[in-house]
This record gives C-alpha cells, structure tokens and sequence, in this order.
C-alpha cells in the first residue's frame, strides 16, 4: 500500500484508480500468472513505467487489488456494534448496499471472482476475511462466537454469489429491503439463537420459523 | 455429451477420465480462452488427436466438464421428495457428503471456480442450478417455491465455498454431521418457515431460535 501514496494526489487518485480497475479485471479473468503490467498498462491507457511506479511490481499491484472497499471493514465495524436485535438486519444491509455501489460492488465482485481460481488472493481474501471480517462480527458475541461468525460468512458470501455474481431469480431483482428481509432472520440466528438445536432421531430439525 | 461415447468402455472411461480431469484444472485456473487442448492433451499424458476424438473440440470439452457429477442431480431429487420436516438436513447431509466425495468434490470444486471468472461457465452453471436443482428442490414445494429454493442456494452455495474452497475454521474442520446440525435449521427455515416475518420499525427481526 505504501507504492500508492506516491505522486500529487488528485492525478495519483485518478491514474491509481485507472491501473486498479484494469488490473482487478485482470486479475479476476487471468489469474496472478496470466496478468501482465504491459497489458494492465495497456487497458488503464497508462504508460508501462506509470504502473511500476504506482506499484512497484505485480504482487504489490494485486495486493493492492484486494484491499477492501476504502471504509468498508470500519462500517462491518460499526454494524457488527450495533444492538444484538437488529444487528442481523443491519449485516444484510451494508453487504447488499455496498453491492450496489459501482466502486464497491466491482471491487468485491473481483476479489471473489479472483480468490475463486488464484490461490494468493485466496489466501489474502480468507486472512481479510478470518481476521477483520470474521474477527469484528466475533469480538461482539459470546460463546461461539467465532462459529457463529463464520456461519454468517457462509449466508452472506452465498447471498453475494447468487444474487450478485450468478444472478439467480428472482433473488437478483428483488429490492434490496426484500433480501434484507428473507435473509437477515438467518443472520440473526446465526448470531443469538440457539445453535444446538438437535436433531430428532428421524433426522427432522426443530421448526425455526417465528410460530 | 454424444463425443464421450466414442471408443471401448473400459478405456474410454479410464482416458475420458484424465482428459477430463486435466481438462477441469485447466478451465478452473485459465478460464476458456487460456485453455488450449495440446496442453490439456499433455497434462492428461494422452495424444492431442485423442482429445478430439472423445470430446471434438474445446467448447464440447468445456460443456462435459461441466455436467454435474454422475448420479447427482438424482440425489438431489431424492432429497427434494423428502418428508418436509427432515428434507433440510438431508439437503445439508448430501452437499457434505458430496464435496467429501474425491470425484464429485473434485467436480463441484471446478465447477465453481471456472464459473467464477469464466462467463460460459457461469451460465452453464447457473443453467443447471436454476433449471435443475432449484427446479427439483421448487417441485416439492407450495407457495414461493422459486424464492424458498433460491435462498436454499444461497446458504448451500455459501457453505460450499466458506467450508470447502476457502477452508474457514472452525468450520472446515467441523464434522459433517455437526455442519448439518448448524445449518440443516436454515434451510429447513427457507423450504417450510414464515418468510414474512416482519422487520419492526427498528429494524429489528423475530428471533428465529427454536426459543
């Protein structure tokens, strides 16, 4: 992160922001190894020494790729803080807003779409997300709480592949206060209830619906 | 599909196979276009010419890669005719048992990454989620029965990736049958519960806990 800050900062933003974009696209369709800084130059219409500069060379470049949405880990901060009872909503709420923010939704939708084939941004997505993610959703709960985080991991990344990625319907058209709805009663499970809920000798499970 | 039934039983099974495999790693990682099938063809220790003839060309290879795993969209009918009150844990149990499985894990494991950043692939993939499995888990279902599937995907295809691809602890390590136990109430939730629970004007969510 330290290459970014170099340059006068209005062109630095935007000639950054170019070289990111073009390198996130990269990245996501090619691989680490099927990117190259000629061709990142290329699609950001930048000059090839412009990237080494920025950057200095391709791991800081995708290192620079998957760092979260500038504010992003404050705000899981800030709901993962909110009151136990409406904390599940608020979760499903800053994930399905920060999908449909153009800056945020193409860098979540490239670091998922890169983590899945490029094993370095797996890694680095999983410590993302095992330390900050998980690790600020957990610091709030009790007992379980590392299990009850990941759990809500589970429901929030496969909501963000359906819906946004793979655009099942009709999860993709609904309105977001629709998805938050249907989906946050899981998230608030995951976080307070009662998680050994066990099942019958049949194999049946103990209704979870609100009757 | 046709191409595959080319050639001699025993050994179309056995040289289809590494082809396939090869095949499956090579899309996974490269995506369509970096594919080339002299390399597959390599990989696989088979002669190029062997891989047209089974499989004809590289669009014909990609589509076999991508069908689902022998007998598995069968199971997962099975599992969508069971009774109402266990047919979430048995959901859970043979997504499990399924990614435990070296073949099919092996199989659902490329499937996902290649639909990741490969675009052919994700509407295949997503052809056969929406079509077959949210079809067949729909079929047995009353009202809402798209939306009650979809969010069955969701938590499925998230649980899929956080335990088996990113490998999250401690859920990775979980037994299955703990697994299910954790997540089996969530599915049950979205095939059988009341998804109308109202938000209250703060936002917040009926407790979903068996409570």
């Amino acid at each position: 992160m330290r290459a970014i800050h170099k340059g006068p900062r209005a062109e630095r933003g935007d000639l950054a922001g170019k070289i990111l974009a073009a390198a996130r696209a990269s990245f996501a369709m090619h691989g680490f190894a099927g990117t190259s800084l000629r061709r990142v130059a290329r699609e950001a219409g930048v000059d090839q020494a412009l990237v080494h500069y920025y950057f200095t060379d391709k791991s800081t470049l995708l290192e620079a790729c998957l760092q979260p949405p500038p504010g992003f880990l404050e705000e899981v901060e800030a709901v993962a803080g909110e009151p136990l009872e409406r904390r599940g909503a608020a979760m499903v709420r800053l994930l399905v807003a920060s999908w449909d923010d153009p800056t945020r939704g193409s860098i979540l939708h490239a670091a998922i779409q890169t983590a899945a084939h490029e094993p370095r941004a797996r890694e680095r997505l999983r410590a993302i997300l095992a330390e900050r993610i998980v690790g600020a959703v957990a610091a709030e709960l009790g007992e379980e709480a590392t299990v009850r985080a990941v759990l809500c991991a589970t429901q929030m990344v496969g909501l963000a592949i359906v819906r946004s990625v793979w655009r099942l319907e009709p999860l993709a058209s609904l309105p977001n206060e629709a998805v938050v709805r249907l989906i946050a009663p899981t998230i608030q499970h995951y976080l307070a209830g009662d998680l050994g809920a066990p099942l019958d000798e049949r194999g049946a499970t103990a209704p979870l619906g609100p009757t």
